[in-house]
């Protein structure tokens, strides 16, 4: 969605006022698996509006961008935004960095001429009318027409190379006719001067969004050096504050925090309702700032990752909750939800493709995943792993995207160490949620212009892998309690089940003012059979196993597990009365402890 | 559904056992009327499996038997077989049945030779090779395939005109072979005779259901009319027993149904699976036996009626709930539910058609309805007809359809009678319900082979229709209360309203064991504002005002309150801690009582 249009339905939904980030491609491997989890964190955690990504000078990150904004767009759950320079790039090189940005689906573009490359003075440009942001706005216009949401840059306290703040509103204003939807400043910390800008800009005839850029004071070299090459002004009493404290790191930051609340109150108290926050890539002081602020839109949107690009989607099998970018990745082409679903599975054109686990793993990362897992000899070592992962002594299993444990394991945590403790390797899992606030910091969640009042429900669930004898103890257990449900299948799809083929069961559900049900996350057994069943087995061999050699003991260990155990889901359908743990504590007395 | 299918749906779905009830076509209006409240009563009350309506001799009741037919497959919520006969009707008249019985949506024919007509000892045919129901039945199946379910009837002591059992079974299984589906028997009261000639049937091939036809004793004369009619063995202790209690009407009629009972008990102890029951259009003895035996399917399926053709129906708008036939007949010509509903609303396929209320009134059932709404002068008057009608003193009122108040509504009588009071015309409500469970026998409802364990809730909802000051002092309450919702609307379309355009509400939702949430109840704001503002403001002049003069008094009373006042919906969404009524008793203090 273009952000422009976003911006309108907060409006519309009533859902001001909005925030959005700023980050930087990193220049490490390492440093960019941090950042990414770090933007899940935030965009899960904190709801802004959109995520705005960094071009480096002449298009130094063009591939780092592009690949970053593509993952932040699929996978953060919020919208894109990316720069887009013009200086020292050619017009290949835009073409071929819009052309690319649409493949992957990003719709805004940040564009700006761009500072010259580290070492030269000026920017140049060898095409001629094209040496300002308003070419290159003009230029994607022309060239894809209305699919880019456009923004530009605005300048509080006038450019650096424009001494005439009128000068420098006209072009603003010249950026703005030539097709840019929205504006976002440049840092300043004297509110006064944006509102003075702000009204200025109207004055001129500029009428679309002017998001005000907030940066808060990170460390008092880096304030000083940013606030002089951008010349900005600061209120004397910021200054003073900061010379005070300049040996305290930590000092410099909360009063960082406090200013940035301080401004950020006055803006909206002005009236301003959109908020731009510059990170440097920290997490801390901006999470700190949008907290107090009480402008967060705590809490999940579904239970489970939800791309920009998905508002349709509304339902899915629990089986991936776990695994929500392996899910995203094999439905990466569909573009339709009727219903908010995906069209009858059992379809030819269900089109829920399977390209296999495929994990490169480098020797050095199977090196830095041997240490954490071992190698495995026996059962009752493989349950360490498991074991260890829910103690938090390890924070990778391979059947879990996310690092350590979710919330809502951790709920269940008691009940799940028990389980591997007998030898069933636990993959999945959702506590029971009976009429629990959909505002619930642990499992709430819903629409955010409409979760207030809302009552959130989920089935008690668990999957895991276990022998055959084990599961035919479980299963005489099981078949005494007329309301749980469950299947149990192997590598060769030979199956054990109490499920009517065709049923497909409701595992959360939210009832919310003035909608109807919503039930994001069901249990297809159908799916469970054939997708899910290669998929979870998959990862025995190809993404454990991959990190030893092919003729070690733990290979091997590995992939006769994959071969004889059963994958088994239990659900109890009694959200209301049920208890898996009494049950499952009942069934463990017949089994052995590893 | 063809009934065999139905059967097999059952074996499926494990509810075996299964039952059936059988009726004559009335000869009178009235009875007509009152037999069709007590076919929905048994209908909805009991759940059989279907109705089977029987057909006069020589088709003396054609046009009778095909209008409650079709009424009833349309109505009753449960799927309808009709007789045909073949003796002295001719071929045109057969086909004009059929043809008839097809554009009805009637697919189930009880296939028989039929009796002569009274004063002729013998049946005949004029055509050729058509004298047996054999005949009737190949005829059907040549010119209609297979879309009329066929059943055909047994005789488990030989039928009257034939001394030899065997002959009779050898005519049973021709009758098959032609193409019927299964069996219903004549009536016996010897389990041991049904058990023989089901072991014998099956002996010589045929391998179909076979359904006992159970009829209860209702009357000493009636019983020895019948048994010598039908030339059936009954136990000694059976005629011993009524000796003795002859002259006592209710003791025969409770032995009628103990009797009942023990050979239902030992057909169903014989792996017997349905049973046949002919009421004689009685109500109570069938309704106490299927009690007895706890094969009763108690309860509804969704929260409305639901008719056999829609076993794919699943959401419905809440407004109609008190007039579920005129839904029914408004939407008649649908026959595609997409995921259990209606598509767009919006759409122009939508053709949810208003043919205006168009009742017909005799003078002298207008006379009877003046009886009891009398001659309203005042508002007072109006409100004292709903005052009457919610308690009790009288039956009808012209937006309910049902005569008599429904339990959900008793449920909150009070709360409507206190808003009546008021000047608060109340037509439509239902109360709170927070996770109740699925088989409550007040609020209850869900699949039949899946409402064990399932639970059931409701959003608390008024209909009503006020003046315009009086609403502007409820909707200054109102506007208190965040999570309320209300629509008040005119008959011009001037609206009052706190939902956003496009809600959609749900109203009524439940969740049952291995199912995907069920939401059969919803407020559909376009659909109030539209569809059922006419309906509902119509009834005033066209339903209520037909009987009086157009130049009465009260004729100019109703069609002033048509013209000005507003129908308000107000719903409440916390279905948790919400409650209307103390939120409308505050209100109701700033109104005067009439």
């Amino acid at each position: 969605m273009k952000i422009i249009e976003a911006i309108e339905k907060c409006k519309d939904d009533g859902t001001f006022p909005f925030f959005s980030i700023e980050f930087f491609p990193p220049k490490t491997e390492e440093a960019l698996f941090n950042l990414q989890q770090r933007i899940e964190r935030m965009s899960q955690n904190l709801g802004p509006l959109f995520i705005d990504l960094t071009w480096g000078a002449g298009g130094s990150t063009f591939k780092e961008s592009l690949e970053l904004s593509s993952w932040i767009e699929q996978y953060s759950g919020c919208e894109v935004m990316m720069h887009l320079t013009l200086t020292n790039i050619s017009l290949d090189v835009i073409d071929q960095a819009l052309n690319k940005a649409k493949e992957a689906g990003i719709c805004n573009i940040l564009a700006l001429r761009g500072d010259p490359p580290r070492g030269q003075e000026r920017w140049t440009h060898s095409v001629e009318n094209f040496q300002y942001a308003r070419d290159l706005v003009r230029y994607i216009r022309e060239k894809h027409g209305n699919y880019f949401g456009i923004c530009v840059a605005g300048y509080p306290e006038g450019h650096t190379e424009c001494s005439d703040i009128d000068a420098d509103i006209s072009h603003l204003k010249s950026k703005v006719d030539a097709g840019a939807d929205f504006v976002i400043t440049q840092l300043f910390y004297d509110v006064d001067v944006f509102l003075k800008f702000v009204n200025k800009c109207r004055e001129s005839g500029i009428n679309c969004p002017i998001l005000p850029g907030i940066m808060p004071i990170q460390s008092y070299q880096g304030f000083h050096r940013m606030v002089s090459m951008c010349k900005v002004s600061v209120p004397q009493y910021i200054l003073d504050k900061l010379e005070e404290i300049k040996s305290d790191d930590d000092q410099v930051k909360a009063f960082g925090v406090e200013v940035a609340v301080q401004m950020c109150k006055k803006l909206l108290a002005n009236g301003i309702q959109g908020l731009h926050f510059y990170t440097l890539n920290l997490e801390r002081s901006v999470t700190k700032i949008i907290q107090e602020l009480k402008v967060v839109k705590l809490g999940r949107e579904a239970p489970w990752l939800r791309p920009a690009n998905r508002h349709q989607e509304w339902v899915r099998p629990i089986n991936w909750s776990k695994r929500p970018k392996s899910y995203i990745e094999r439905t990466t082409n569909w573009d339709d939800y009727p219903n908010g679903r995906w069209s009858d599975s059992r379809s030819p054109a269900y089109g829920f493709s399977f390209s296999g686990t495929n994990v490169n793993y480098t020797n050095k990362q199977k090196e830095a995943l041997r240490a954490i897992w071992g190698n495995p000899l026996t059962i009752k070592d493989i349950s360490t792993v498991f074991l260890n992962f829910l103690n938090g002594q390890i924070s990778r299993l391979p059947w879990f995207e996310e690092q350590g444990l979710q919330t809502e394991t951790l709920m269940i945590k008691d009940f799940l160490i028990n389980l591997n403790q007998y030898g069933l390797f636990t993959i999945n899992s959702q506590p029971k949620v009976n009429c629990a606030s959909a505002s619930d910091v642990k499992v709430g969640w819903g629409p955010r212009n409409g979760r207030k009042g809302g009552y959130v429900y989920q089935r008690e669930y668990i999957e895991f892998f276990c022998p055959r004898d084990s599961l035919n103890v479980i299963k005489e257990i099981l078949d005494n309690y007329p309301t749980i449900s469950y299947i149990a299948v192997n590598i060769l799809g030979e199956e054990i089940s109490n499920i009517t083929e065709g049923d497909v069961i409701a595992m959360t559900w939210g009832i919310f003012p003035n909608r109807e049900v919503l039930q994001p996350t069901i249990l297809d057994p159908y799916i469970f059979k054939t997708w899910w069943k290669d998929e979870a087995f998959g990862v025995w061999a190809n993404e454990w196993g991959e990190v030893y050699a092919r003729d070690s003991e733990s290979f091997a260990l590995l992939q006769n597990i994959r071969n004889n155990y059963y994958l088994v889901n239990v659900l109890e359908n009694d959200f209301v009365e049920g208890n898996l743990e009494k049950v499952f504590t009942e069934a463990l007395g017949s089994l052995t402890k590893l």
